[in-house]
């Protein structure tokens, strides 16, 4: 099933079930106010939904017309928001491009960082640039929401924590990113709000795209109508998201609405295109000595999807124009 | 005033107003549910629990006796948790410890890291350490609690957005932190759930102590019963919550309910003992040559506590013992 956050005037918003080509939904709040609520009840939850998207599919109950601009994102504020970087890829990449030796471990120890999670943007907010000099970059992603999730689970475990999938653009200020690595302590003021897709769906709408914890989709991100990337998600996913659970809890656990990524997506062949501009900026380098994409600026625009191989578009459209203010 | 969290079966637990001697209480679900409810809705909760406050305080409405083990953190989940590091002495003293050079910009550039708040201890929770070649130590540490809070405050406007203040024990697996920030992306399994002191007060309830974005008392950790450091918070916090603030407002906005921390608690006079075991073995392996102290072990028993000039107790104690699982 299909679920979106519909702005209310609430913090949390108002969950819906929405239909398959995405183009009408009904309100869920008999079975939930908001997707944290369902999260923080699934069992209870889910067979509501269930019915209630079944009833929006087969047009059995009144629906409505779905405006994507009216929806933030699936979860508007979240208590985790931890994201991979399972595509090396782009760890390689990027980290040439900013003169920076890949970890030593990169095969074998994920990387993760913690982002804040307490305001995350819907699939149409804006993309705030108040500064040029801080080199402003999308970066495309896939994510998965967990359920409630102890410490020390397995990766063969860990398929039984994923409630949904989503997509992210893991917005990044670049001209940021080298001083504050620098200090030790990981991103922070490099990593301004992330960016949502519509829908969050449930694993099995995927099909067999979702499998070994990876989904074996491409990934499209276009700038200014233009497509830039069209990597695909599944097998250059160095560590799958089940790996990345392993890794995650291995010393703590994670409350339901636990937001994880997969880092920008990537692959190895330049024909493919990227997720984000400065693997673009890293490859003219490397081409030309120097790079040649700017970073976003007002008036560009950013679009992120995934069709699958039926041409349907189960994760919504990310749609987001750069501002200044 | 004096607000505490009681555990009830639910996520976010049930709100309560506790007497000044923090020994009474009285719910405060006419007012609110839950702390994360009233922070949402701030400007019409305060003068509910404020009311609810004095007739406490004055015994015009029925009390009930308070047991601190009862308590969940005031915030059991919460929508962040940044942790700045604003003792310099502390940079100093644990970047020594292993090997590794303080940031160029330590004067100028506030250290702060995200941490995960989705789960968060109570301040009898037991500090789970499943292997002792983790090197678990304790870290005391103060911490506000913000209201919503805009991109780009600056120091001078802050105070507005500090809505409680409490203390936190910011446990930390000293031996992954190495490899840990070796990769780049700064802690992250070196970091398991943090707890926090039993109550958390409006700024008001400190008096004086509470001044220019700092703590100006003493916070007072105990190990095995014995106080191992005892180091006045305020004059020696090189940048105030203010500062902070300041900081991680630069690029993004925070939601209410989001815990900002100072950074374990140090002084340059080695006399006022240490906040963390990892300050105590910098200072042994200088005179000695080699750290004396051990990390936690189960058995061990942490308590962290702050009192003020009356001897008074605003915060409640955290009392942690270890366990191996």
């Amino acid at each position: 099933m299909k679920l979106a956050t519909l702005r209310d005037g609430t913090r949390d918003g108002a969950l819906v079930v929405v239909s398959r080509s995405g183009d009408r939904f009904a309100p869920a709040r008999q079975v939930a106010p908001s997707l944290q609520a369902a999260l923080d009840d699934w069992d209870r939850a889910r067979p509501g939904l269930e019915k209630l998207s079944a009833a929006v599919q087969d047009q059995s109950i009144e629906t409505r017309p779905l405006n994507v601009e009216a929806l933030a994102a699936p979860l508007p504020r979240a208590y985790e928001w931890v994201d991979g970087s399972a595509y090396l890829s782009h760890v390689l990449l990027v980290r040439r491009a900013r003169g920076a030796e890949p970890p030593t471990t990169i095969r074998t120890d994920p990387l993760v960082y913690q982002g804040g999670s307490g305001v995350l943007l819907g699939p149409t907010d804006p993309i705030v640039v108040p500064d040029l000099q801080w080199g402003a970059d999308f970066e495309s992603e896939v994510c998965v929401v967990l359920g409630d999730t102890p410490r020390g689970v397995r990766a063969n475990e860990a398929e039984a924590y994923v409630r949904l999938i989503m997509l992210a653009n893991d917005v990044t200020y670049r001209s940021l990113v080298p001083a504050e690595l620098e200090k030790g302590f990981g991103f922070f003021c490099s990593k301004p709000a992330t960016a949502f897709s519509p829908f969050a769906v449930t694993p099995d709408e995927l099909g067999a795209a979702w499998r070994d914890g990876r989904v074996h989709l491409r990934l499209r991100s276009y700038l200014n109508g233009v497509l830039v990337g069209d990597p695909e998600a599944g097998d250059a996913m160095h560590f799958s998201f089940f790996d990345l659970i392993a890794h995650i809890t291995r010393t703590r656990a994670y409350t339901a609405g636990t937001i994880l990524g997969s880092g920008t997506v990537s692959n190895d062949d330049p024909a493919r295109g990227v997720s984000c501009l400065a693997e673009r900026r890293a490859r003219e380098s490397v081409e030309h000595g120097t790079p040649r994409t700017p970073f976003l600026a007002p008036g560009d625009r950013v679009w992120i999807e995934m069709l699958t191989h039926e041409d349907w578009n189960p994760f919504g459209t990310i749609v987001q124009e750069v501002v200044s203010e």
